[in-house]
């Protein structure tokens, strides 16, 4: 059996204490965030819905910066003017709404549009200088008239330091703020997230802007990010949903020199990666972390989508979260991928291991006692104490290796995933609320 | 909005007498069950487990029978041996057990084979002439010795009269007997059907055997029951899990005379399809029945796939059942699947109504204060009552009707689908305690 605990820390405090530690912004950005509050159009309510408005700007405009965007074909408007965004020559920054996302609305795009208007007057920038980017309820509308209202203030709140307040003011059902960093040559990369809830292939309800100091050509950045995005927030799943809204945005303010490719690459792989984890961790009613490492399949994406069947399948994840190793519905996971998909299986040259110990071999299942109970106890040694965290207790996974032994296999993946617990049923039955 | 309530019955008593009167086997056909208890190999427990075998039996050999497995390409070795006896002359019955669906051990198919070899001798039958089936933990060994023994006792205890004793053996977290009937020229239509989680696109640990003593040919019963079978079992999802061991089997006893085969198929269709709402309604811990029906989709298959991904989102079924209209999630859920399909979508062609009431048209949402409270309403006013239901309380379902309005759209297809809820989450949670 694995041990490999690593206690992180023992308090909210001490938690947001190292993301100061870490968050210091690159040279030539600045942020601020905003609360605010309004009554919804669509649903009555005795007191107001509290917003926050967070703002991320350059010091100067710039040419390079890149994004990705969910493949939901129902995007939101920030969506579906963010891709437009991608063919500006230069932009300045991005302005993110929690709360509502501006999705299929009548006056989406415009309202969208209405705020960006604005936050140039007030910048003195062009409105297609700026990404908007907003998460929450889909299907209302945006209040716009309150937010255009604060933007004076947003504005003025500009401060370079530490991008903790932006990491905080884009939370929705998160409950703590995620930010990761890298030095890379002689700067840096910062990068903030939220998702918490149907987070899933193309990075469901998940938000993520990454700043950097770096300078890069524009199409190598864009190129990067492609790739790292796969391996990282794609490569995440709770639910199997993908919003209306996934964003990932990477800015340079290109103020440090250039450093290789590979170097820079490998340095947002692991800011992104580790985000990724950070937000599964803080997944809705997120009890163990899941990591389905899969190898041996015919490809990347087989192993990939084997990888989220295993993480996605509620049998698979209920059983975890009672701590039952039902090893079992690993198998029949795996199965009922393939099934669906025409893959065809050697059960013979599958190997299956939880936490280390085989549960399946040469086409069978290798159980017996004692292994149940080690497998119980190694459950629950990797679960998160408590229901509503307010901070990560530690660095545990629940780890699946899956050798698939197809002949031509050289497609290796790694998922992440979170058990279905109660607290996920409960956050998501009234989330509105 | 719409006013359907049926009552259907007001204890479980009733609900039994009522299977009694519709239960009465078709001529030819004889049932029987017996308990055992077993000591698993692979899990320390303080006291035996509970079994029980169940055997369905016609009178004489028949050639007249088809049967269609789960697509899982880790099947049980029922499955296995089941696919086989499709190109068996003549078969004369199945036998059942639960908690165990024998799926992947190294002795399997071995097993299941020297049960038949024994039932075969007690009946003075050829083993060949058995269909196995066998449903519940993955992975765990038949305890064939025990089972071996209780045969003489289940021949011994063959009877003609209903299928409800057959129906109740077979169940392993359902809480009621599934049984449905009707009358088709002469003759009848009885099946049973077990499931409860896990149930999805493939039948998914989803056992149903379906009798009747109306004259057909082999080929054309063949064909009729794999239509109906896409309609019905293959068109409810619970989990989006689709289980090693899904069986359904039809055999008749040829002791009436034919009917047109438009009058078998409805005959036939109208009894799964009310099991698979009924396998539904009992799913572990399912609060609201779903049923999606969408229109306008390129093909049947298209129309679905989109009903499955709206039923089996986690989002859109946890809303359901915090009895929150949280409609957004609905649209997500279609432009989630068209996304990861390369489907293309018209927004503006699209219409979703919950409970009759429009909540998406011309390309916006159609939201305010009193339609919500409408349809909190009435998303309350359809759910079952009680956590543990022991008989199905009333017909409700919750109405999701989609228009696709594709250019090419004649693609129609109704899904049934379950809220997920606490109570399923604790039922998986240790599922074999």
């Amino acid at each position: 059996m694995e041990k490999n605990k690593l206690e992180l820390y023992n308090s909210k405090e001490e938690y947001l204490k190292d993301l100061e530690k870490r968050g210091k912004l690159p040279e030539g950005f600045k942020t601020s965030v905003v609360s605010l509050e309004f009554f919804p159009a669509e649903r009555p309510v005795e007191k107001p819905l509290p917003m926050k408005l967070s703002l991320l700007m350059l010091d100067k405009p710039t040419s390079v910066f890149g994004a990705v965007f969910t493949r939901n074909k129902c995007p939101g408007a920030p969506v579906i003017i963010g891709k437009e965004r991608l063919l500006s020559d230069k932009v300045r920054g991005v302005i993110i709404n929690n709360k509502i996302s501006n999705v299929c609305t009548e006056t989406g795009v415009k309202d969208s549009n209405m705020l960006l208007e604005h936050l140039a007057k007030e910048t003195g920038c062009l409105p297609q200088e700026f990404f908007p980017s907003s998460t929450g309820i889909i299907g209302w509308q945006l209040p716009v008239k309150d937010m255009v209202q604060n933007i004076p203030r947003l504005v003025s709140a500009l401060a370079p330091g530490t991008g903790v307040n932006l990491a905080e003011g884009i939370m929705t059902t998160d409950t703590f703020p995620k930010l990761r960093s890298a030095e890379v040559g002689d700067g840096c990369i910062v990068a903030v997230a939220k998702g918490a809830g149907m987070i899933e292939p193309n990075m469901a309800t998940m938000l993520s802007f990454i700043m950097t100091d770096i300078s890069m050509e524009r199409d190598i950045i864009r190129d990067i990010l492609k790739r790292v995005v796969e391996k990282t927030y794609n490569s995440i799943s709770v639910d199997g949903d993908q919003s209306t809204s996934d964003t990932v945005i990477i800015m340079s303010s290109c103020e440090k020199k250039k450093v290789s490719e590979k170097e820079f690459e490998d340095a947002l792989y692991k800011v992104c990666l580790d985000l990724s984890v950070d937000i599964v961790r803080n997944s809705e009613g997120c009890g163990h972390v899941v990591k389905a490492s899969v190898t041996g399949a015919s490809d990347f994406e087989t192993a990939r989508n084997i990888g989220k069947a295993i993480v996605n399948s509620p049998l698979v994840s209920t059983a975890i979260f009672g701590n039952d190793p039902n090893v079992g519905r690993l198998l029949s996971s795996i199965g009922d991928y393939a099934g669906n998909n025409n893959i065809e299986l050697n059960k013979d040259k599958i190997s299956i291991s939880l936490g280390g110990d085989i549960v399946f071999e040469k086409g069978a299942f290798r159980l017996d006692q004692e292994k149940e109970l080690r497998l119980v106890h190694y459950l629950k040694s990797r679960v998160l104490d408590s229901d509503h965290k307010t901070f990560p207790e530690h660095n545990y996974t629940v780890n699946i290796d899956v050798n698939l032994g197809m002949s031509s296999g050289n497609g290796n993946a790694t998922v992440f995933g979170s058990d279905l617990s109660y607290g996920y049923v409960r956050e998501n039955a009234d989330y509105r609320s």
